[in-house]
């Protein structure tokens, strides 16, 4: 299976003034496309971090998709730390400016706004369909590497857009949860390592609802890949049905 | 400044089935304590990642917090990659087994129970008020390493437990943000770059809050770090007061 990597570039979330809920995104999109996401990285809006995070990522992974840091304002530098990691030059892109153009259309366009159009030259510009600033999508052969700007709704549009040039055919990622009332998730971790060794084709995961001791209740998701929707589904059906039985037995026992 | 690293472990994360709050919460608590946030690094887990997250982190950072990993599972292998990171065993520890079994007081301490009470020979552990498995705090005279569980309310307890012990006394952090209407981030990024030379001890962002050139609005951040309170308030207040002016001025030339 494929390894990807997201990057997410800004001060704001590190600091936590903004819940990174576009690494969420797109590692949910990511998923569903066929891929394993092996990290996340976010970074400050300085260029020496940005390049660490795409030197780390493109090392790495197949694919990495990056969010934030493309707008017109001075800390938005993640092209040319994109550019630098890589070799690029940034030049003005004549698709980009006439992207950048139309959503300015009658207005003036100042540096602040051509710089939006400066692309890194081996790299491909991708419509904005909400925004102004373009995506970035670049393949060496290697790696496949696609930037996106940090305001939510263009990055999903963006990404949207590209979502069957990235979509792995034979790979499909399902998952499914239940939830068990009354045994802690100590006592149930016994049957989780079991059921994992005797079906090695999925991943089971318990995660605590409530607290432990006093009124335990656990969601138990068991996810898995498969070669077609159907493989992974049936995958994991088999699964919940064993996790089910044994919960429902542990629960007899202790009445 | 002393810089700090925030890690989060869990597949759940990456995959987007859970937005990352934890390390949003962490990294506030973190910059009102008077660090940088400087990186957020999110793994699966793998004992290799684990390795890889402590090890790139330890290296860089005066305070490194994780949360994630600390539970009875299988999967739950956040203090071995930590132990195996810093050459340290794994052994039962009498306080934290004290505080195991006050939690599960008259319920059977079994194998997945205890294991929570090994812990790294040279680490401390720490009361979790909350639920059961104690947070670490590791010092080396370098760096500072505090792990944590996942579940946000006992995260959050045991963080908060920990606060005097990590707050840098003479570094005070302090924001504001105003909204500016009716103009647009390109437009305005050549004031925030004039401002930001002006005025070097403070950090202006702009946060575009809706389309750029059909209905603008953004929101500037204005942030500072002072000695105390007082002088990072009054650093931002100044400069708070330069972008209301600017943003007028511009507004009138408009009409």
């Amino acid at each position: 299976m494929k390894d990807a990597y997201v990057i997410t570039v800004g001060n704001e979330i590190l600091k936590g003034r903004t819940v990174n809920t576009n690494a969420a995104f797109i590692g949910n999109f990511l998923t569903l496309s066929g891929y394993r996401v092996r990290r996340g990285i976010t970074v400050m809006d300085e260029i020496d971090e940005i390049v660490w995070a795409f030197s780390t990522a493109m090392e790495n992974a197949s694919l990495v998709v990056s969010s934030g840091g493309l707008g017109p304002t001075f800390d938005d530098m993640t092209l040319d730390g994109f550019a630098k990691t890589t070799g690029q030059k940034l030049r003005i892109n004549d698709a980009a400016l006439s992207m950048i153009k139309e959503k300015y259309h009658g207005i003036e366009l100042t540096e602040e706004r051509i710089k939006m159009a400066r692309i890194p030259d081996r790299s491909e510009p991708v419509p904005n369909p909400v925004g102004t600033a373009p995506g970035i999508y670049y393949d060496n052969g290697a790696v496949i590497v696609i930037i996106l700007p940090g305001v939510p709704p263009e990055m999903n549009a963006i990404l949207e857009s590209l979502r069957d040039r990235i979509r792995q055919k034979d790979v499909h990622y399902y998952d499914e949860s239940v939830i068990i009332a009354g045994i802690m998730e100590s006592e149930f971790a016994p049957v989780i390592s079991m059921l994992m060794k005797k079906h090695p084709c999925v991943y089971i995961k318990s995660h605590p609802r409530n607290i432990e001791v006093r009124n335990p209740e656990l969601e138990i998701e068991v996810s898995s890949y498969g070669k077609s929707e159907n493989e992974a589904k049936e995958n994991a059906d088999r699964v919940i049905h064993d996790v089910l039985d044994h919960a429902a037995t542990m629960g007899k026992n202790k009445k």
